[in-house]
């Protein structure tokens, strides 16, 4: 599995929001590339970045963008392979405009969006995604199930904590 | 002036609402053409209508669409004449998706938003646009404020009447 | 490919909703099973339905629920396969409950979230997927694609139709 | 009485939210306990909590959450017991979407929905449930009554107080 | 037990929507009465009934009201038996309003918020809090949580004729 | 007391809206004059009908306006007569446009908001502006608080009909 | 005039959003009164305060209150007098919740709404009430009016400052 | 050209928000004028800068305005040439509030809006309109359209410094 994952975001100043995806990523492995596009600033780089996706190897995209986010839309036009997109918190409007916008799509072109700023959750929904043709993904996707029901038991133990100090 | 318009829309099923955009650009005798076009089913069609429309002898251009409204800001991506974007009224939220996809647009590229299905808006300030290097249309515009304010007399002679035969 | 897609609804009321989904299902010859199942009225058959589901062969579930929507979420618990989740207009808020109620999935259980009624685009996005691992499927997605361009001509002579007659 | 209030919540961050809650549960001299549980982590042990909670002597649960809150509706699936909800504050859309997750559930299965942060008056709600049966808390809940009353004296002097400052 | 539940609603206009309460607790043969009420017409009238409704013998009170919807908190404010709140689905809102003036009570005076329109789970949550003290009427909901998950057989029965019709 | 409350719609089409505006203020014999005026369409005639409201002897002004509706402000901003605004329910946003169009006024130029389409309410709160100066204003006020009280009895009969015919 | 206004909030805490409130009646020397009063927590109290307003002499009453904000509806219900209400922002929803709550309500029992925190806004309705009947008043609104119109001027120098300083 | 752009803005406070909008017509070499302006606090002096915008050799308007903001209507009604309006993030609702005031305009009357606190977009939209007659600015804007996708490089370049410290 060469450059699963391809990674667009519109700015360098999202960077922060889309680590987490990263991070994710490199948790289960995926190896991916992260590239700057933008619908609005460079519409034919995006084009033919869409466009070229599934031949250069990449399964999967994940497309961030705020306000009047059109790039995980305008990806999905240029493309067959499944868009996730992730609406950035980011304006008056704190991401509802970039959700709406996002998730809203007309009937023939779908964008799979996940949470405002949800970027681990893009991560996870590529891994599942790319999982369905790989048992060793789907292994590491149990683990991963495995140590989330885990980590409550630490939590309750933290909760315990702090309930014995409040007295 | 030849063709001096260019009017966007989704799907020939957008006709009812925009039809009285085309009706103001006639009372305005304002030469336009109309093309069906969409920012996720034929991308490339609009990205080439887009680049074409300033060199095509276009001035403006009007772009109608509605959920997660993509149209006028890609083609303000692929062109710098004014873009003038109508939210539609359509699906769940009743065009509030639309507004914010179309209005909420990124630093760069601007599209002018009017009301959501503000169809005869849209054609008035093309013509307002186009007025300015236009004495002939300033009049026109001035002769159609003179009718808007006119207007209000036949409404208040409207009302006497309804409030009469309330009685 | 054999019963690839795992549909669920609450109810079969919702069919209607959910019928584009299935037509299109259909239309790229995807087999498919559809269950009703409730995250409350019946969570334990809920709950085997999704732990079973990759066990019974499926590779992705596409789930439809209105107002407080928590059957893609907990479907997306007890499995690790991609669900999309497709929420439906229904209610005093017209599925804006269900669209939040499904897209704000917090961090480690994706939801992939569609259009609000978004069940045509939920199918779409469920091949999209499967054809990660199918050239066959590939071919049917662009000519998919290849369609919903050619579908703007068409539309484009119906308009002018529509304009003719105006006059 | 004995445990009457089983309090659930997602992650031990949610802590300082829901501490007014157990203080006021404590100043009516209510046994509880607080658990850790997330419907989308750990769905299993949330199931089983919930499936308990009346076999294990508790009357009354309170379940926090926020986002696309499910725990209180995945809970309210499980059990008769009598289910309070308190959507949580956190993410972009400061708690709307956990209010709507939580409130908005489909006829059969009911959440007693308080107000976002609304943890005290979760409180209050489950000793008012308790006290139909209870002669000893009614009168503590008429004196907490009584109590609200008699601060609205008290504020007046602080803003008398206030006030002369001012001159 | 006798007149268990008090069911207020402002007008017999909101007989419609609130008769699904009154069968639901019809069928779980709780005795309750049905009173017109209102915080802004007659509201000496509201206070008078809530401060009454415990010592009449009332053990819950359900309140259903429209637009800026007073009365479950104006009622709460007189008494402290548990209040469940119904925000009715009218006006130009169609019931945002009235769920946010139900919810979004402050610390002291909780109300127990269900759907909007959610007539029938009004009554459940009623039954559910008067079940803590009636072994029978425990009883009674194990069934109702029974037959709603046997509901889902029948769903799907109906399912499988409409997919099958469609061939 | 003569012509006491100006009536200013936007339009004719507004009538059936403010009817009861001008049926409630006919109950309580207030003299009124009604106005077709736009902020729009003719802003110098409703610059000049403010502006010459007090000095015409009227004491309150009723304004009436949907969308983006400037008409209240617009003519508070030229009198400083108590102004009333009425959002009309109109266009996709149902009223919620207006409603904040009217009542977010900046510092210094207040509008006496009524609810959506609260035509009778905007008559009462000018029966209540005009019988601080005026005991048979107020007078009539108690009658009418009286018959509102009055009014839940008969809301109870019908009810208990209503209830009695469904057994 | 003694005792004209009649100011109203629920806590001490609300001081700061209403003192520009206070400021803005006592720069027109209207002599006010200001009581904390809840229609939760003490609806006896606030009773007692709207059905005595007019008899202790007060023309006009300001009510401020935040989240499920009942205070001016509640007043508003007991007596006849015009009653201002100012939604705060505060809580989750900053004040939405509040307007909605306050503005929103039913035929027969209006409340003058101002903007979320809009205190100056209420004092300044205030004034425009009692000026009916106020020749004095009259003259100060206008000196107001006046007032408000030169600030401009001051602006345009500081914004004139502004812009020089930034070559 | 000369005063090609008429920008007006409510208060110097305004400054911070609408400084990228004189910046940008700085770059472009758009000759301009800063005006302060109230709809409400000066309507005379704003319905004369209007009416006299174009006879002072204007041809494109920015007006700027937050809350209820009528600016921009206001001056669109006193004149034909184009206006462009920047709804203000200020206040409870961030600017949803002046977003809506201001595109939600009444057929007759458009205003071109962008984004809140879009005012970069408002200088380029203006910048747009009069390059229609401009082959100069035709050929700046071309320019212009050039570096933002020349920025996307070396966006991508901060991007792959980020990922690369990140190791």
């Amino acid at each position: 599995m060469q450059k699963a994952v391809l990674v667009v975001m519109g700015s360098d100043s999202d960077f922060p929001v889309m680590e987490p995806c990263l991070k994710t990523l490199d948790s289960f492995q995926i190896p991916y590339q992260v590239r700057i596009c933008s619908a609005h600033r460079s519409p034919a780089a995006a084009a033919r970045l869409a466009q070229n996706a599934a031949g250069d190897g990449f399964s999967v995209i994940i497309a961030a963008a705020g306000l009047a986010a059109h790039l995980p839309g305008v990806i999905a036009a240029w493309t067959s392979l499944p868009v996730i997109g992730v609406p950035i918190k980011t304006g008056a409007l704190a991401g509802q405009d970039a959700l709406l916008a996002i998730v809203q799509m007309p009937a023939g072109i779908p964008v799979a969006t996940v949470a405002i700023d949800g970027a681990a959750n893009a991560a996870i929904l590529a891994v599942q995604i790319l999982a369905i043709a790989s048992p060793g993904l789907q292994t590491r996707l149990a683990e991963h199930k495995a140590a989330l029901a885990a980590s409550v038991a630490e939590r309750q133990d933290r909760l315990d904590k702090k309930i014995a100090e409040r007295v």
